[in-house]
């Protein structure tokens, strides 16, 4: 009889475009194909490298759009072709997972999926790991398992998990129930979560059996079941995907898997969370990217970019460049320069969040050239 | 007989590159080969349109560096051949005017000329011509003649005239005698300026009989004046110019005019000022301007550039884009951003002065190519 772990495959949405990222990010560069961190390699890469040892390369799928083919193999060569999912278009989370779960169940009926954004950072993989192979533990014993992270500070741009008692699941032994997912809070409300030491950070990592996952959905929302089951179905034989993905794939609802999934299981008292003692950024804005590449010290300018040509003179913040131009800042802190060959932001990092304004608004002009 | 005003000379010395206005301005688009004001003209092409009507178009002369040659002639059809000195290499402002006058004396024994910058900014061109005017007026009666500017702040960027008992001078009723040229004043100094009425600020025009011009000069410097006088009477003979060029050129000495001729004159008596009572700038840095473009509303974000595109959210300063790129400002208060195919620079108002010492880094690290 097969371990938990063995049982184990990792599953990486690559979706998202990354709005507050703009003019980095774009619909034909998303957040997940840039080196946000000056490592040397792109989130996806990171993503991967982190879940590769875990599952093993050859038990890792990736799903992504189709204009992101070419990319994501260029970042992951080990890839195998069957374990990379194309979305005919974008259909939010619990497409993305669902489906994945699904295909791979058809392929491994007790396969156990787990799920990991694209476009996250974390440094600690050791801890990463034990915390995912607790988490393993846990979704074989029934139950749908996240990895929340331990709080550092009151943050407001995070959702939190709010947790309840131990599990007492064997081989898990940190893992905890789960009482609520509470939407971003205020300022206020999140020193609260701070202080009470109940809430932790969801970052978006769901771990389940396949079974257990598309049961969920299907108590949710039984039609999206139905739809994910005959698409994969269909997957595996080249004659069949496309027609299936032509019928269906328009009426797929878009639903974010927290919705979905993990509200009700935890409302059931079926989800449990271990807590992640590493750090854990979804790099959401430059000010995140900022502290990032600056280990938090606020002083420092911090570059970003391979041929990055700067001149910096009692300035602090960050610069992103994207071409060879000389870029000299002259007495700005806290400053966010994005250079890019078609656009160029200038803000600061307490205004990072408001970039997503600038795309809506370049959307609201039709300057989709530039998204 | 002819009036003295029949008898008056434009000279248009177009030299300095404007360091501080870098990246915009360069070695090879030096500052008065730009629109700054957003008027649509350049600052060469405005002084002439000040200059033209007072002297006649055929006799304003405009000296300037070999490769600006295209450019100036480009600015200035109207300009004769025999009105466009080119330096050899650039020799400071008493060659420039020196060498000007002495060429327009040779044409015409009793000419007055009068020098103004290429690249500063007078709205109000009635208000100039009647200050010309009295200082023609002046000129003609033997004096070396300036238009000082009324203050209107504690500029600390600027030299000032401290003026002394009216001059007496019939038909320039508001000359003043010169009591000294002073540098520019730290804040306390030109406060009381301000406050004394009796400080004007030195705009650096110069207006005189080419005769009187030139005896300065050789009071200063008998060698200098000899050499300019050599080079004058070979100028107009294109066998002859060539090689006193050559001859006469690298021993040229390198001197402003303000410590040649203006200063000795006025310790001498022999400086009337004539107090200009319009709004003048000499656009010394990018927070000049952004208080040009904006009419003095520091709230307001100024853009500069024929294809600027720019998407601004609270932000106030100014853009100057010389590309086509989108710039979007997201809560960035007095700031300056300039915007080129090769350099960018963003800063704030409050350093605009500082940019200088960009210009000097770049030098030092051999970066010529963006200077």
């Amino acid at each position: 009889m097969s371990t938990p772990l063995e049982r184990f495959s990792g599953v990486i949405p690559a979706g998202g475009v990354g709005s507050r990222l703009w003019p980095l990010s774009r619909a034909d560069a998303p957040k997940f194909l840039h080196d946000l961190t000056g490592s040397g390699r792109t989130l996806l890469r990171g993503t991967w490298e982190r879940l590769a040892p875990i599952a093993g390369p050859e038990r890792v799928m990736v799903v992504t759009g189709r204009a992101h083919r070419a990319a994501v193999e260029a970042q992951i060569p080990e890839l195998e072709d069957r374990n990379i999912v194309l979305e005919a278009a974008p259909r939010e989370s619990t497409v993305a997972i669902g489906l994945a779960a699904a295909i791979l169940r058809r392929r491994e009926p007790d396969v156990i999926v787990g799920s990991f954004a694209a476009d996250h950072v974390i440094a600690d993989e050791a801890a990463f790991r034990a915390a995912v192979e607790q988490a393993v533990v846990a979704a074989d014993a029934g139950y749908i398992a996240t990895i929340g992270i331990q709080p550092t500070e009151p943050a407001i741009g995070f959702g939190y998990i709010e947790c309840a008692d131990a599990a007492h699941i064997e081989g898990a032994p940190d893992a905890l129930l789960v009482r609520s997912f509470v939407e971003k809070p205020d300022e206020a409300t999140a020193a609260r979560y701070l202080a009470d030491g109940r809430h932790l950070w969801n970052a978006g990592m769901f771990i389940a059996r396949a079974d257990r996952l598309l049961e969920q959905i299907g108590a949710f929302d039984a039609q999206l079941r139905a739809q994910l089951e005959e698409l994969a179905e269909a997957w595996d034989d080249p004659a069949t995907r496309g027609p299936a993905v032509d019928r269906l794939w328009p009426g797929l609802r878009r639903i974010a898997i927290d919705y979905a999934v993990a509200e009700p299981a935890a409302a059931a008292g079926g989800l449990a969370v271990i807590p992640g003692r590493f750090d854990w950024d979804d790099v959401g804005d430059f000010a995140s990217v900022a502290k990032l590449k600056s280990a938090g010290r606020a002083s420092d300018l911090s570059i970003l970019g391979e041929n990055a040509r700067v001149l910096a003179d009692a300035s602090s913040g960050i610069v992103v460049s994207q071409s060879d131009r000389i870029i000299s800042l002259i007495g700005v802190r806290d400053i966010v320069v994005v250079d890019t060959p078609d656009a160029l932001l200038v803000t600061t990092t307490a205004n990072a969040q408001r970039v997503k304004g600038v795309v809506d608004a370049l959307k609201l002009s039709g300057r989709d050239d530039v998204l």
